[in-house]
């Protein structure tokens, strides 16, 4: 058994995992059933990487293809071949540190995340999971465990700037998106090419439809929820689908002072009432959807006139298509229906930024509840609302996601929070899944 | 009997006014009871001047210190010495024409109004009361009526612009305000010594109580009620006070896609429910108040961001300052309880955009009501949502407002319309009116 008894009791709900543990029996390691990932290890790589950037608020830009990036990655490279992984680069850029597997013959098992962030971002979105991909690396390495599947623990290019180097895994990268400037100011060709890929040779990073075994991503989770109802895990089932609206409220625009009240056309009213309607819709129907009014512009915006017009938006996501549909349908004949009764008009367009749900793979799931509860650890399955490079492997390969909290919810931010505790315990899960699904043979 | 009977019977409803109509006993001339104004004179007076400024959709820009303004001026002249008036310019570039009258003690009845425009505005704010003032003194001309008081006919300098010539009437004009910019660029000192005016001496210009024995303007309506209603005469029965507010909600930004419906406070939600209390409450109590929601901005106005911060606008008018506290407590009080409600915060910070109601005369108001049943004419009492240069005159001498209708409320627009008919009668109103209050003792 790795690590002091000081250890496992710092991990929550260890000590009776210890007691509920069920040794994985086929194992080349007699004892594979008991190693766990070095809290204090993982903490202090996730500490030391968050330096790296870091402003004086506490915040950390480290925008993907700046030095500081480079600097991060550098790091990150020094732990993994510390944890014995084999280093290349792909054409993308993205960072592969391979441990072979005992049979040659297996398509390999790939688990990573990123460690570019937003600018005045956090030290945990991407990084958690980057950084526990290399701790289950060490853990492997330590114990002298040989899995059956070659392991790749990967560090993808750019996610924060449309998920770069796991799009040009999956082949997504098109050279219209090379030609696009990043935050940095760099093209993606660029970037890529600053962080030694090889943008003109993309297609040589790219795995096809079973090329790979498994993809899995440990993430912390950017929303409230698990915080919130104090779960240690979160299952997730897939990465949500999202929709897109612009719509427009015709009124009268009128004379503030001249105009009586019951005389008025006020696209305010009806875009206020729009407002509550998606609201009311979204909280009425039941499941993990949610629809957002982010923006809302009235027209001619004076004090003193009665609005005539409104600009406002409609954003939704769901695993489910169908469910997006449903609640957009709710809300157009709810606003149709507001907009008839005051005397106005409302115009729903769509626009093209539109993002498929990609649902995760059900086998995987059941490993990941089953090395959560091994490990005495709650858990709950949630559906993804933010993008992850996890989603680029959803059409080639069996893939999942592990969440572990954020504290507040707080994401993007120099605020972002996740206990050591926490991390730990998505990095065991993490590796017990390895492990677990090392002996399926087959999805 | 003055006019043709094709004349009478373009009046609406002055057959009938005519076997109505009481005389005037007491006039110098013997029927000044029976004369009215000529309707085809007014509107050709009113369409001649329309052309200044006339661009080819058929709005017109006679901007304050413009060169059509000056135009405009020049015409208006012409008719005021045709009229037989005495012109004078006063030190505010107001152009006076006086007809001196019987008695010399006796101080002046002023009336009148402003021919200056909004950019690409109609052709019939402001000009209709100030042709027809011009109208009435002809028509005292052409029938040798003699009033006791001396009648003073006005255009007011630069109206639209805040109220220039009429505030140095009344002393409300500030050396600040005299350098600020009006619309055309040139300060209102500049403006008002291009008019004729003498900036450097603008008390001269100055009435004070007692100085004028009333003051009565003609206006179209700027509102929808009269020509909605189908009413005539507008018995104005004063000029609403305003107050105004900055509001901001203040919520928290949230991922629109990790953050579930539940778990939000969106700032937005909590603005729209607050638009909608506004609209509530200004519907559900008493009266001829307007309570009007401007303006509305959320933050950070993402598509895919829960808005943490909405900032916003309330605009109050009535007659009575008391009724605006009463709209505004109703207003607050039920938007901290939406915000309470929704976990979120608003605070209300009135902005120093005030005007205190100025209400009307009372006994001039029973002469307008009894000139309009004379004439038999529909009438109404309704107050002035916009602001007039009679205000100006509530704190210095007895004041009245007559309303004719606005075709579909349409204000500082090229569509404006009030038909010749529906001047005329204003007009006839107007020379009734004054007619009647010339004979006053005393207020």
């Amino acid at each position: 058994m790795a690590g002091s008894v000081n250890k496992v009791i710092s991990f929550k709900g260890l000590a009776l995992a210890t007691l509920l543990s069920t040794a994985i029996s086929s194992s080349v390691c007699a004892d594979d059933g008991d190693v766990w990932v070095n809290q204090d290890r993982l903490e202090n790589h996730i500490l030391t990487l968050g330096e790296i950037g870091k402003d004086q608020t506490g915040a950390t830009s480290r925008l993907a293809y700046s030095e500081h990036d480079i600097k991060g990655r550098a790091y990150a490279m020094r732990l993994m071949n510390d944890a014995g992984l084999k280093i290349t680069i792909d054409e993308g850029g993205n960072i592969i540190g391979t441990r072979l597997g005992m049979d040659s013959s297996l398509k390999p098992i790939m688990t990573g995340s990123h460690i570019d962030t937003v600018p005045e971002g956090g030290n945990y979105d991407g990084i958690v999971g980057s950084l526990s991909a290399i701790e289950v690396a060490y853990v492997l390495n330590e114990n002298n465990i040989m899995l059956d599947h070659t392991l790749k623990v990967v560090i993808f290019t750019n996610e924060e700037g449309g998920h770069v180097g796991s799009r040009a895994i999956s082949g997504r990268v098109t050279e219209g998106m090379l030609e696009l400037k990043s935050q940095m100011g760099l093209s993606h060709r660029e970037g890529i090419q600053k962080l030694g890929g090889k943008p003109e040779a993309l297609n040589k990073a790219l795995y096809e439809k079973g090329d790979l075994f498994a993809f899995i991503e440990l993430h912390v989770e950017q929303g409230g929820t698990l915080d919130k109802e104090n779960i240690d895990i979160g299952v997730v089932t897939g990465i949500v689908g999202i929709r897109r609206w612009l719509i427009d409220v015709i009124g009268e625009a009128n004379h503030a002072g001249t105009t009586q009240m019951a005389s008025r056309r006020d696209a305010l009213v009806t875009a206020a009432e729009y407002v509550l309607a998606v609201n009311k819709v979204a909280l009425s129907l039941e499941g993990n959807h949610v629809a957002t009014v982010g923006r809302l512009a009235p027209e001619p915006d004076a004090i003193n006139v009665v609005p005539g017009k409104v600009r406002t938006t409609l954003e939704i996501r769901d695993l489910s298509s169908t469910k997006i549909q449903k609640v957009f349908d709710d809300i157009e004949k709810a606003s149709l229906s507001i907009a008839i009764r005051n005397g106005t008009d409302i115009i729903f367009n769509e626009i093209q930024q539109n993002a498929k749900p990609a649902l995760t793979n059900r086998a995987i799931q059941d490993e990941v509840k089953r090395a959560a509860t091994e490990l005495g650890l709650s858990f709950k399955y949630i559906p993804s609302g933010a993008g992850h490079d996890a989603q680029e492997f959803v059409p080639i390969t069996p893939t999942s996601m592990i969440f572990v909290p954020s504290k507040g919810g707080l994401s993007h931010s120099g605020r972002e929070f996740t206990s050591a505790i926490d991390m730990a315990n998505g990095a065991n899960v993490l590796l017990k899944t390895i492990l677990a699904i090392d002996k399926f043979d087959h999805f």
